[in-house]
């Protein structure tokens, strides 16, 4: 799934998602749901913002593969929310990105498609470094891949602790330090 | 006023213009004006119409700076639309686009910065090729940098027809045949 990404093809897929946003509001308004309407928005701008929060989070390989995950046809649709404002310090942008876009391919090659499948990932910004939590809501029909993936070496250079991982859950938590 | 763009970068100058948009939207609901806030989202949707047809004009380095020209900090203010859906036949992109980018270096050093500057692109699909109206309103205070842009090889190169060249307008008509 690997891609080369230009401004035209960025823009069309963020224009897309967009649109949808705003007929969202068109709809409820259509409807004369106005609070709706106003609900929706203040919904998509707290989207936005973590958007805004994930880009300004110094790791400009892990916010790209986030911000484009949606486009890339994933069998899993990817949510995720940043708890802190960003700081001037700096992770292994690459060593996260590398095990990251390796923990989609594992995942998509692990679930159920066309299911409801989500990935919700968080993302808090501690003292000594950044903390994510990976969580899978879905259906896992090949268990033995994400094992294989978690006991790999790529996995084992990582700070992981898998805190559950049932049929249909798998919560990964992910401590990447400053450096 | 060359610069690499990246995802993270297109993406976050796309959410402000978006953001903008949707205040905008949100502005006139706080105010009860219902109807205004529906007619803001039909002019947006004609609007993203737009950058949509530019991006399937098969032109991606000319749709790319179009799509990113109002981020760079031009003197002046780029509108563009496309008259026709798009074919499937190709002009010399890379020939147009060179032409544009040195067209906006000439404009930005012949135009009153900070002035009420605006560049209208229509595009208008013909069945031998595309016809490009370049409109500039504002206020040229250097004639001398356009006259010689337009003597210059590049543009005697390009079939380029001066419609009007005042103090404060410059308009240009600009023919690519199809290759």
């Amino acid at each position: 799934m690997v891609k080369e990404w230009d401004i035209v093809e960025v823009l069309r897929h963020s224009r897309h998602d967009w649109l949808n946003r705003l007929q969202l509001i068109k709809g409820n308004l259509d409807l004369n749901r106005f609070d709706r309407a106003k609900a929706v928005i203040d919904e998509i701008v707290i989207e936005a913002q973590h958007e805004s929060k994930l880009s300004n989070l110094n790791c400009p390989l892990f916010a790209s593969i986030l911000l484009k995950a949606n486009w890339e046809g994933h069998s899993f649709l990817l949510e995720y929310e940043v708890l802190q404002e960003s700081e001037i310090l700096t992770i292994n942008d690459v060593v996260l990105t590398s095990w990251t876009n390796s923990f989609f391919v594992c995942l998509n090659s692990a679930i159920e498609a066309f299911q409801e499948n989500h990935l919700s990932i968080t993302i808090d910004l501690q003292k000594d470094g950044i903390r994510f939590f990976f969580d899978f809501n879905g259906i896992i029909i090949k268990n033995e891949l994400i094992e294989q993936f978690l006991n790999d070496p790529n996995s084992n250079e990582m700070n992981i602790t898998v805190k559950e991982f049932f049929e249909n859950e798998l919560a990964l938590e992910v401590f990447m330090p400053f450096i």
